[in-house]
């Protein structure tokens, strides 16, 4: 069942069955959370996409055009996701883009139910996957259409009590979960995956960062090994919709929740994230 | 301007605009040459288009309604290109596979123009592309529908002259071009690429394993680097459309059409690669 689809500008549930999205995943795309009617963030998530379409060389999409089908679309809306897809548009079977692209713009509001309380207080529960998240320095931090990876990794497990799958990189670095960017804390040190290789770039981890370090809070973006998040005195995964999620178990090493990941939740929630109760 | 489109048996121009193909590249494609009515190699294509729905888990399309379909979209048709995608099909916004997946199953047929005898007797122009091409094992092998990669390699060349692009790893191992698969010969041995860690294995390529072998000359796969192909007595690129192109330079660096390459194409040609004329 599908919620209210916009193609184009035009209210449709299909697209041409020869757009360079299907056919190569040639394209990006954001996912942003409707709260009370308003599209949350929806500057730095329009900014995020006008970045990878410059990375990827599609022509952008035009940004009142945008903005406005995105807050039409969530006007009514109390608790939803909005997905925004842009593509490079239709082409012929031939990898090399056209040279006139016509890009797609793809809106679409999907109703959602308010987290679980439990979830962002208790914490959630998350294992690692076996699926490797792959190294491209040229596609790292955008939110592409190429996500066939995440799709593996999360169908390693059915147990709807695991929240989310860790990815590690061939270097076994932890990168991501297949939907969440990781954070860690260790010596009163907040620590991220360093995004260059591989992963993306989430609105809510610039969030947390900017958050952090106005909070005084030291914080860095390295290289992460499965020891180093096994030895960390706090763990918490974040991504748009979710706010943040401390986590409370990895593969049987537990976690408590602690109190840094408490005071950039509160900072979060004073900045208008209120899936993040404290 | 599209050609004839077949969306899971109806003719139709658009898909869904929830199918995982779109959102994940969630899915799988084969391009097979149609000649005189007929689609070349098809059980070939069909093997491994199953094989690929085995890895990824995607619920196989019923192979007699394929097969009867490519063949009558081939039928009317000399010279083209037929194309067919499956993807895990509809689903709502969450990298988890539905439970129970509806496949999308997409044919497509292009007429297309027979190659050039140039590029078939005098080889082609070839250069390296900037572009890295990441390494997954669990993706390796595979016509995925993420092909990013691909695409923006080949945005890296707009000369004509220039007919394709050698992707390399990160470790520097030559691994493929955009749309080929690379061979070399050295030591009158055949070379190329192992590609357990990135590339697709061509239809093509494991005819011409095949045909090699049966043949006498003694062949391996391999890693292979910028310096092993700097160093080549012969180059050669295949692919389903093309057969064999031979490679006449790479970024300034020449070779000759030689004795191993045609004898291949001799072999191709018996087996009714008509592009093959030497």
């Amino acid at each position: 069942m599908m919620g209210k689809w916009l193609v184009n500008g035009r209210e449709s549930q299909s697209i041409g069955v020869d757009d360079r999205g299907l056919a190569y995943g040639d394209g990006l795309f954001e996912t942003i959370a409707v709260r009370g009617g308003h599209c949350r963030f929806f500057p730095e998530h329009l900014q995020r996409l006008l970045d990878g379409c410059e990375r990827l060389r599609i022509p952008p999409p035009d940004q009142a055009v945008l903005q406005s089908e995105a807050a039409g679309l969530a006007k009514d809306c109390d608790h939803g996701a909005l997905k925004i897809i842009v593509t490079r548009g239709a082409g012929p079977r031939a990898y090399a883009a056209p040279s006139k692209p016509r890009p797609l713009r793809v809106l679409g509001l999907e109703h959602t139910e308010p987290a679980s309380a439990e979830d962002v207080q208790l914490g959630v529960r998350v294992r690692y996957c076996e699926m490797p998240i792959s190294r491209n320095p040229a596609l790292a931090g955008l939110k592409t259409l190429n996500r066939l990876e995440q799709v593996l990794a999360r169908s390693e497990w059915a147990n709807p009590d695991i929240r989310e799958g860790l990815m590690l990189d061939d270097r076994h670095s932890v990168t991501c979960g297949t939907m969440t960017n990781l954070f860690m804390v260790s010596d009163n040190v907040l620590k991220t995956p360093l995004l260059t290789e591989a992963g993306v770039t989430g609105i809510m981890r610039n969030k947390i960062i900017q958050q952090a370090l106005s909070s005084g809070i030291e914080t860095r973006e390295l290289i992460i090994s499965t020891d180093d998040v096994a030895n960390a005195s706090e763990v918490f995964l974040s991504n748009a919709l979710i706010g943040i999620w401390p986590i409370r178990e990895i593969d049987g090493t537990d976690y408590a929740r602690g109190p840094v990941t408490l005071k950039i939740m509160q900072a979060l929630r004073a900045i208008g994230v209120q899936e993040c109760k404290v």
